[in-house]
């Protein structure tokens, strides 16, 4: 049974995370890989995540047996993304990769693309430049990764990928029990919903804006454990600016979204902090 | 079309390979992966390569449509590596994996079963441990690569790693077209005959125990001039030795092994030279 | 003028901290290191720092003009130390090294020796092994650095470091204004008193063995903020332990340590926490 | 008694070459430096050594007795250094620097500043930027290293650099023993020449641009044996270039420059190289 689909499903996207590690900026780096021809002159749809989600939903469907249902995956581009925090995740041992992510869970499916926080340590972080990566994860035979060159069309694409589920569907049964191809046995797929975000699970990276009063970290712990909601690590660094705010960027436990949510908004209401909290997801696969 | 099917396939051979990089002799992480059980009591199946060879075998019958040929695979354990040229392959720039590889070429295959030098940037010397990989290149869709743990028993593994490479043989074409399943059409077979070792195409890294005359370095570069080896590196090490030998590293590019055992050959026999060469292959897979 | 004077004065120390990154314990490195003939049989001369208090003292006095003080001289050994915090202050960006510090402030002198964490990017933390090294930052030429073989024994060492003070006093002055000898003109010594280890500044690692309640990370954070102690970062690790406590580890910014020996107090009081608090100074010298 | 001095001792030198490690031209990066302030309008004075040889010749009366003989000393700047070259030392295990250099030999005076590889390993490595460096190699103590701020002005820079020489000088000697101050008994100098460069002893760095055929290594490598040169390591780089040269770098071992300057010439008379042969010095300090 497989548990987890997560993948770097867009080469354009990947692209532009890789260069930005050099802490080069969005729009920089865009307008780079437009030159390329790695960008569409409307990069809308590979930066924003709709291919992505695509072909997201149609792994989903191969994997889980679920119906196609584009229309309810979530979906977050990396337009918004600043080299700033790039290197502060690559600082807690995290790389940021542009993921779709499917999971399975007892009460429903989770079926998301966004920006995340991966372990550096992990295969699917070292996975640079166009290149695609589906990562699958499953209780017979644990993780197996695929790897390859982005495909052309997008037809062709969600072809690939769903083979590429396919097999690992079948690994370890023998070849009587195996799951049939998607669209051969229609009456088989499972009932499960896809979830709203409020009902994620994650853990969360967030860099928050802080006015220099020694007290506000204790605050912002004391909300985060109000909301059941454990902290991997805090860095509070040295102000780097004129009007003394000091970012407070902190790496989470994995909690649910609707929790998350109440906290932010909670710490955005504090006199302390400056402004939106920036909130990046992160999955440790392991 | 499938051109090269690459390799690591056996999990305790890559698990004592991973060890032996810390600077450990072969014999003790052997002991170690033993107690661990990650490795038989008799060893021979998985250090010698025969398993790996197994496997290829299958990989290369569900890759290029040839026949089920285990008796013709080249198989050349691991237990003769030593850190010392583990050590140096890193310097170079190079890991050791155990690989299979079967390659399609014009006038035949190539089945073959070593250790072999692969570039340290390349994703597949990034797996380590039990892990194995299985990299596909093919004209369609370029470099593929799958990653998982390797699976429990021989057949299981079997039945896995022929889908994988169904999976990479369908890249890119529409589902009519696709290549039949192993077995299924039998007729379909490639008659391609599997090349011997002479006609195999490697680069090599060698180590050569020199005297140390000033010459000698000399005397090995017109030798592998004549036979039309070209160098793409040589380091002539500080004698480490009482007895003034010293060990001159070479790194090749691509040539004809029968080209590089006569080469050898010639090596062996010169006065400056003590004992036998060592030699690896070397892949770099771009 | 000359503010502080830091240094790795202690070869044997230094050899031992330096095999501690590896991961291994205190007492196996000092077995070994007493084999190698690095440390005597009775170290405690070198690990409990009392060799490197006698060196600072000389130190001071050279480069403050104040008379020899070594009862007043604060010593810590490394004793206590544990790979698990030198691999934690790693992953902070910080190595580890038993330094000896004399700094001028306008209310007295510090006179301490104790592990310190200091950057891994400043050159002071490159200096490995039975090396020694002193860091002389003065208001004239900035910081300088001197690097060289422990000397052999006390008396040498001591002209040696003398010498070195001497010159880092005398740069950027012509020679007519040049600070004389130590003893050559005695009266010219200035009164500032050895201040007490509470009146010493210092940023701090803390770990703390935390019972995981997501609540303790906030009554950590509170203390401190009372003390108006600021926090640099926060690492709170997966509980590794069977029993269920995790460690906490924090590092602060500058602040007395007067201060911090309250705020440990009241930490250490705190049901949520399981035993001492582990407390190593830190320095950055910028 | 001291055997060698040798100091990164020019800070705009030095940080023109840090900044080169990052794949920049010379005279790009040397503009920047002119816009911070870092060099002057006209450069020569640092950029080619001038400056570097004036402080060298001050070092060399001082450590080791004889008159201040700046016409004497070799002067080689770094305005025709190649990111290239320097990359390909990185590749070697080997940074380049700008140092002033002077050793103590039974039949003469070492006297040159030039660009030089070190190893990344030894500490002289490290300095990077502005900032200077002055290792003093002696019998009595082996190795030491001052490491600071470039000073100001030249006056004051010389009479620092001659002080640290000193104190270098008395180490492990008694106060007795001590060789007395640049000046204060000049019948003390000793009496060894400044060698001509033919009389030099060095490392080589050799960049050989070669057409391609498989022979030239072998030619190239019988020439350095004729001439008693032993060579460390060879890189034979794939063709970058349209016109089938490739770059071969050769690493030798020690050797006097009048032989290196005779293998030069008859390599450059070879049909199978272009140009001339880049060559830079390189120092081990082991």
């Amino acid at each position: 049974r497989i548990d987890t689909i997560a993948g770097i499903i867009n080469g354009t996207g990947n692209y532009i995370l890789t260069e930005m590690r050099a802490g080069r900026e969005f729009g920089e780096v865009l307008k780079e890989a437009q030159a390329l021809g790695y960008a569409e002159a409307d990069p809308t749809f590979d930066v924003e995540g709709i291919d992505a989600a695509h072909k997201l939903t149609i792994l989903a469907a191969s994997g889980f047996g679920v119906p196609l249902q584009f229309e309810k995956a979530y979906t977050e581009g990396i337009s918004e993304l600043t080299p700033y925090d790039i290197a502060h995740a690559e600082l807690l041992g995290y790389r940021v990769k542009h993921l779709g992510i499917a999971r399975r869970r007892d009460d429903g499916i989770e079926l998301r693309v966004h920006p995340t926080l991966v372990p550096q340590s992990h295969l699917i972080a070292q996975v640079d430049g166009v290149l695609n990566a589906i990562l699958v994860d499953g209780d017979a035979v644990g993780q197996t990764m695929y790897y390859g060159p982005g495909a052309g069309d997008e037809a062709t694409a969600s072809a690939v990928i769903a083979d590429i589920v396919d097999v690992a569907r079948g690994l370890g049964s023998n070849s009587q029990q195996r799951v049939p191809y998607l669209g051969f046995s229609p009456d088989a797929l499972e009932d499960l919903a896809v979830l709203g975000m409020d009902d994620v699970q994650s853990a969360y990276y967030l860099r928050i804006q802080a006015f220099d009063h020694p007290g506000v970290l204790a605050k912002v712990a004391s909300i985060l454990s109000e909301h059941g909601i454990n902290i991997e690590s805090i860095m509070q660094k040295e102000s780097e600016f004129k009007d003394g705010r000091i970012p407070v960027i902190i790496l989470t436990h994995t909690v649910q979204e609707r929790q998350m949510n109440l906290a932010i908004a909670e710490m955005e209401a504090l006199a302390d902090i400056d402004g939106k909290v920036v909130r990046i997801r992160a999955e440790n696969f392991n």
